[in-house]
C-alpha cells in the first residue's frame, strides 16, 4: 500500500538527521528540490561573510592575506571537501570554476597521454554530458590535434575504451536523468583500456559517497553551489591524483599555483602538488561563504557522513518515485530516471507521456507557484519520445524530508489533476538556470 | 618653502572631491596607501551582498539568476567599467581572473597573430612586468610556438618593434615603480611595426584615465580589486577591441560564453562579441560586491569624473614627493618613482640610500605599526643599486586627503629619525602580498 503522509511523519520523526536541516534558513512555504542546481543558504553564511567584508578586509585591510587566512582558503576548504570525495588532505584545492579546473585537468591529461601513448588521440565523453564540459574538451581537442568524441548511450561505453582513447571524460551523476556512473568499475575498465579518466563531481560532491582514492581515479573537478551549499556561482574544487600531479604544467599558470608566489620572479616555477592548479586571485567572499557550505556537509559527519546522507537521499528518493506512480501515473507522469538506485544520483527526473509530453514547461511553472522548485530541461522537440522534457527533482537530505516529499507529489497530482498548468501565465517562457 | 599641515588641510577644505570619502568606513587611525593592492570597503557593499545572500539566494533561490539579474551581472558592471577605460557599452565583460582573462586575450591574440602573419613569433613584454601576467605568456608561448621576450628597461622597446613581434603585452602602470607607458603612443607604435597589444589595466582602471577606443588598442584586462574598491580577489575585466572580438575563440570556452547557454547543445557556438570571454558561472557574492566598488567610482562623474580623480592623484603624489624629500632625504630616502608626473600612475615609491639600503622591510613594518599603510617589495638582494627595495605608497584620490599625506610623511620621518625601525619585531619576515 502506497505510504500517506502520516507514514512520512513518522519518518521525519524516526531521522537522525533531521536535526542538520536547522543549518539552514528555509523559505516559509517552500519545498526546495533544486538543490541540485543550487544549493540553499547556510545559517552560518551571512555572518561569516559579514565578518570576512567588515572586519578582515575593512577594518585589517590588506593584513588579512595573512592574518585571516585569506591565502590559505583555497586549500583549506579544499582539504575539507577532500573528505567528502575520498582524497587526502593536500589533494585538492579550490579555484575558479568547475568549467576552467575542466580546462587544466584536461589540458594535463592530454599532455600525459601525448607523452605516454602519442597514438590516442580521442576524447571520449557522453552526448549527454554538461555542455560547459563539452565545450571545454571542444576546445582542447582543437588545440592538442585530438578529437572529442561523444557517445549517445552508457552501452556505447565498453566499445569506447579502445587503443585509441587517451582520456575517458565523464560527469559521474548525469545532469539531466540523474543516472550514475560506477566510479570504481568504470575507472577500472579505462585503465585496463590505456586511458585516463576524468570524473566531473558536480552532481556528486555532497550528495553521495565518494571515493576518488579507492577507484584509483586520476582527475576529478566539482561545483561548490550544488550540493556544497557554497552559493550562487561559488569557486569549484580540483583534485589531482598524486602521482601524476607534478608531471605537467597545467596552462592556466597564474602567480597563485607558482612554488614562491610572494617573490615575483619572472619565469614560472609550478608549485609542489595540487597548488599548481591555483590561477590567479580567489575570489574571497565567494570562497569564504564555500567553506560555510562545506561545513554543513561535513555536520553530518558525527551521525553517520555520507554514507548516512546517502541512504536518506536514497529513501527520499524511492518514496518520492513510489508516490509520484502511484498518484500521477493514471495522469501521465513517467519516470525518466534510473529506477535502480545505486545507478541513480541524488535526483529524479519525471517526464510526461503522450497527449501531455509537451506539457512538462507548464507543469513546473504550476509547481513553482505553488512554492515546489524543482527544474525544467528541455528535450529534443524533434523526438520526443527519446528525449522527453524533464521536470527534474533534486533530493537534498540535509534539509529535505519526508513529509515535503508526500506534499510535493501532492502538488503535482493537483496541478496535473486540476490541469491547473494550462493556465497562460505558465507557459510564458523564460530564461532557465 | 615646505608645505605646512595647515596649508594641507586647507586643500582638503578646498578639495571638491572630498565628499566621496564618505564611501567608505576606513579604520579609524589608519592612513591607507595600499589601495593600488586592495581597494578599501565601501560602505553600501555589506549590505548589498547582504541582500543578495539573504533575499535573492535565501529566499528566491535559483530563480535569482533571472528575477535578481545574476546573469546579467557581468555584462551590466563590465559597462561601468567601460566608462572608466573609454569603451563602449556591451565591449567589457567583468569574468574569472585578471590571469585568466589575459589567457584568454593572448591566446586570441596569439591565434590572430598566426593567422595574419605567421612569420611573427615573439610575445615581448617588460621583465619587471607583475609575475602572473609573465606566467601566463610563458605558459601560451609553450603552447603556441611562440617566444616570450622581456625586456629590461622601456628604453628596449623601440627595438622591440620590429618584423618578428607578434604581441606587445604590457601593463600600463607598473605594479612596482609606478612608471606609466603613453597607452595612445605606444599602442600607434606597435601597429606602425604591425603587431597587437594587450594592455593591462591592473593598476590603471579607476586610479587615471583611460581611453582604449581613442589608442586603437586591440585587448585590455585589469583587476577589480585594486583601484576599483571590489573587494578581495574580486573578479577582472576584458575588453577586446570589437574588430577583433569575433574573430576567433577564446579558449576558456565555457557554457556562459555560449551563444545560448540555456538550450545546453552539445557542440560550442561562441556568443556574438564580447560574451565568448565569459567562462563559467560567475562567482556571485564577489561580482556583486565589484559591482559596489565600481560604483564608487563612477560617483565622481558628476564631480569631473576620472579627469578629476587624476589631477587630484598628481596633487596628492606630488605632495607626497615634495614632503618626503625634504622631511627624509638626509635620512636616507630616495625617490624611486618616476618624478614626471605623466609617467607615473597613482603611486609613488620610496627607497632609501645606503647604509640603509637593507632596511626598507622594517621601516615599512613600523610605518604599518603606526596605523601608516603601504606596502614593501623586495630589490634583488644581488644588485640593490639597480633594483632597491621599495616602499610603496598608492594614493587613492576617493579616499584619501592632503592632511593624511602629510601625516604619513611625518610618521616616516619620526621612523628614521628615531631609528624606530631598527626594533626587533620589524624585522619578522612574513609573507608579503
Amino acid at each position: 500500500m502506497t505510504r500517506t503522509r502520516q507514514d512520512c511523519q513518522v519518518l521525519d520523526d524516526e531521522d537522525t538527521l533531521r536535526e542538520l536541516r536547522h543549518q539552514f534558513d528555509l523559505p516559509p512555504g517552500v519545498i526546495y528540490l533544486d538543490g541540485n542546481s543550487l544549493g540553499v543558504l547556510p545559517r552560518a553564511t551571512a555572518s561569516r561573510v559579514q565578518e570576512v567584508m567588515q572586519r578582515e578586509w575593512g577594518q585589517d585591510l590588506i593584513k588579512s592575506w595573512n592574518t585571516a587566512g585569506w591565502i590559505d582558503l583555497p586549500g583549506r576548504i579544499g582539504d575539507k571537501i577532500g573528505r567528502l570525495i575520498g582524497v587526502k588532505p593536500g589533494e585538492c584545492v579550490v579555484a575558479d570554476s568547475t568549467s576552467l579546473n575542466l580546462y587544466k585537468v584536461l589540458s594535463a591529461a592530454l599532455q600525459m597521454a601525448r607523452a605516454d601513448a602519442p597514438k590516442r588521440r580521442l576524447i571520449v565523453s557522453e552526448r549527454s554530458n554538461f555542455p560547459t564540459d563539452l565545450y571545454i574538451a571542444e576546445s582542447l581537442a582543437r588545440q592538442h590535434g585530438a578529437e572529442l568524441k561523444l557517445i549517445d548511450s552508457v552501452d556505447e561505453l565498453p566499445a569506447a575504451l579502445n587503443g585509441d582513447l587517451a582520456v575517458l571524460m565523464l560527469t559521474q551523476v548525469n545532469y539531466r536523468s540523474g543516472f550514475m556512473h560506477d566510479m570504481a568499475a568504470v575507472t577500472a575498465a579505462a585503465h585496463a583500456a590505456g586511458a585516463l579518466v576524468i570524473w566531473d563531481l558536480a552532481h556528486s560532491a555532497g550528495a553521495h559517497e565518494v571515493d576518488l582514492s579507492g577507484a584509483r581515479a586520476d582527475f576529478a573537478v566539482g561545483c561548490g553551489y550544488k550540493y556544497l551549499n557554497g552559493g550562487p556561482g561559488a569557486p569549484a574544487f580540483v583534485w589531482v591524483n598524486p602521482k601524476h600531479a607534478e608531471r605537467f604544467w597545467q596552462p592556466l599558470s597564474g602567480w597563485l599555483g607558482h612554488a614562491a608566489p610572494f617573490q615575483f620572479t619572472p619565469n614560472y616555477q609550478p608549485a609542489p602538488g595540487i597548488r599548481r592548479y591555483i590561477a590567479g586571485t580567489p575570489a574571497i567572499l565567494s570562497t569564504a561563504a564555500l567553506e560555510c557550505g562545506v561545513d554543513t556537509v561535513l555536520a553530518a559527519e558525527a551521525l553517520g557522513g555520507m554514507a548516512a546522507l546517502r541512504k536518506k537521499s536514497v529513501a527520499l528518493c524511492e518514496l518520492f518515485i513510489e508516490l509520484a506512480e502511484a498518484r500521477c501515473a493514471s495522469l501521465g507522469i513517467r519516470l525518466s530516471s534510473p529506477r535502480e538506485a545505486s545507478q541513480r544520483g541524488s535526483q529524479v527526473c519525471l517526464s510526461l507521456a503522450a497527449p501531455l509530453q509537451e506539457a512538462g514547461y507548464a507543469v513546473m511553472q504550476a509547481l513553482i507557484a505553488r512554492g515546489v522548485i524543482g527544474d525544467f530541461r528541455a528535450g529534443d522537440p524533434r523526438r520526443l519520445e527519446q528525449v522527453p522534457h524533464i521536470l527534474r527533482f533534486g533530493f537534498t537530505p540535509l534539509y529535505i524530508g519526508y513529509a515535503e516529499v508526500f506534499d510535493a507529489v501532492e502538488h503535482l497530482h493537483a496541478v496535473l489533476a486540476s490541469e491547473e498548468w494550462r493556465r497562460p501565465e505558465f507557459h510564458q517562457q523564460g530564461a532557465v538556470t
